[in-house]
């Protein structure tokens, strides 16, 4: 038996989200039935992010058993005709039998995109956040500060989640703007659920001077999510890369 | 009685072409639907360009007539308030009455993209056709120089076009690369049906080395549509710009 590593991109606009729920289309029902036909056996496979319906990923990573003997190589190329347009596989590697995707991440990447324009944009609209007037991208800097490090984010975690505890560990948020779009990239060892969303939706709130920079150290140390600001949608959101 | 003329954008993926057919969605109807809730009267809506089904537009023109005395600019926000986020419009101006979006347009530019490498891409490729393998550029571009000017298009004219006769005038052809993406831009007074798809299709004949760039002259002069190349798929084409 191999353990399979992919790595696996999409556009999660059609999706409710990466993992198989009743009744939904999911990005990982949908890699399940492609690998199912492509190996003749039933296949179950496991992502490292359980992203939300609506998010897009360029770097999602996925493991499954087989018995198959289909050569690695032939994978990516065999897969990427049996998939969907908005997926895509580009990597695949084997794994020890040990290996957890989402256990042993050791960090991950999200970008997330606002356009800041008064005009929408059906293209890049799919891909960020649109929002009308001025943001203060250097308070939203300053913000970011206090978020950066090990903390109980309880604050910016959202209901229904499975996690035992809210102790995250943020390795890096940056904000940067380069003309009508802001890009925030948060980097972290995991994150709870809609974290980053609800991250984005605080700084947010800084932008539009509806909160001062230092009032998020503030709102992380309440530990209630209703003192966060609201959560972002999802289509400003990507999962960018995985780290083992 | 006012002419108003906007500027939309849409990514044409979910829709069944520009024009109103019955029990498609098209973009036609959806901005009729939103001018017709926006203005409080029935608005007919009129293209210069009734591009096909899966097609994008950066600048597609239309006009419509309205006695509603809204001020101009307020139209843009308004309508893209009510529009979906996969159509935007950019600009509003007023006209006169005479105007005709598709009789009175002087100059259409499209553009035309290909992925060209062996991954696909569920973002590139919403907007692009992927190729794999080799295509020889310059040989699309010495194609290329065959198309440019004053011709008989027959054969590069699908059946089912409305068109009276199949001369039209093409004022530039121009391919160029940039690192895995192949962009054609195509610019001419007027456009048979499917008659850039086709010329692509023919281009992409030649970059694979199926068609030599001479045998484009001939397969102009032959007007004969079994001799041009397959059409392109529509998910690489954007109307660019119209000018008056």
């Amino acid at each position: 038996m191999r353990h399979v590593r992919l790595v696996v991109q999409y556009d999660g606009a059609a999706y409710a989200g990466f993992q198989v729920q009743p009744a939904c289309p999911t990005v990982q029902l949908v890699l399940e039935q492609a690998l199912t036909r492509l190996l003749g056996e039933t296949v179950r496979v496991r992502g490292a992010s359980r992203t939300d319906a609506g998010v897009h990923a360029c770097g999602q990573v996925i493991t499954f058993t087989t018995e198959n003997v289909i050569p690695l190589n032939r994978i990516v190329p065999a897969l990427n005709a049996l998939l969907p347009s908005d997926i895509a596989v580009t990597v695949a590697d084997e794994v020890s039998l040990e290996f957890d995707p989402r256990r042993h991440a050791r960090r991950k990447r999200y970008l997330y995109r606002i356009l800041n324009r008064d005009l929408p944009s059906p293209f890049i609209g799919r891909y960020a956040w649109h929002l009308q007037g001025p943001l203060d991208v250097a308070a939203m800097q300053q913000a970011a500060v206090w978020l950066v490090g090990k903390h109980d984010f309880a604050a910016f975690c959202a209901a229904g989640g499975s996690a035992s505890h809210t102790v995250r560990e943020i390795f890096g948020l940056d904000v940067r703007q380069c003309r009508e779009i802001i890009e925030i990239s948060v980097s972290g060892n995991a994150f709870l659920y809609m974290m980053v969303r609800i991250i984005v939706g605080t700084l947010v709130e800084v932008g539009k001077g509806k909160l001062q920079p230092e009032q998020v150290g503030a709102i992380l140390g309440g530990r209630d999510r209703g003192l966060a600001g609201a959560t972002a949608p999802p289509c400003g959101l990507t999962l960018m890369t995985v780290e083992y």
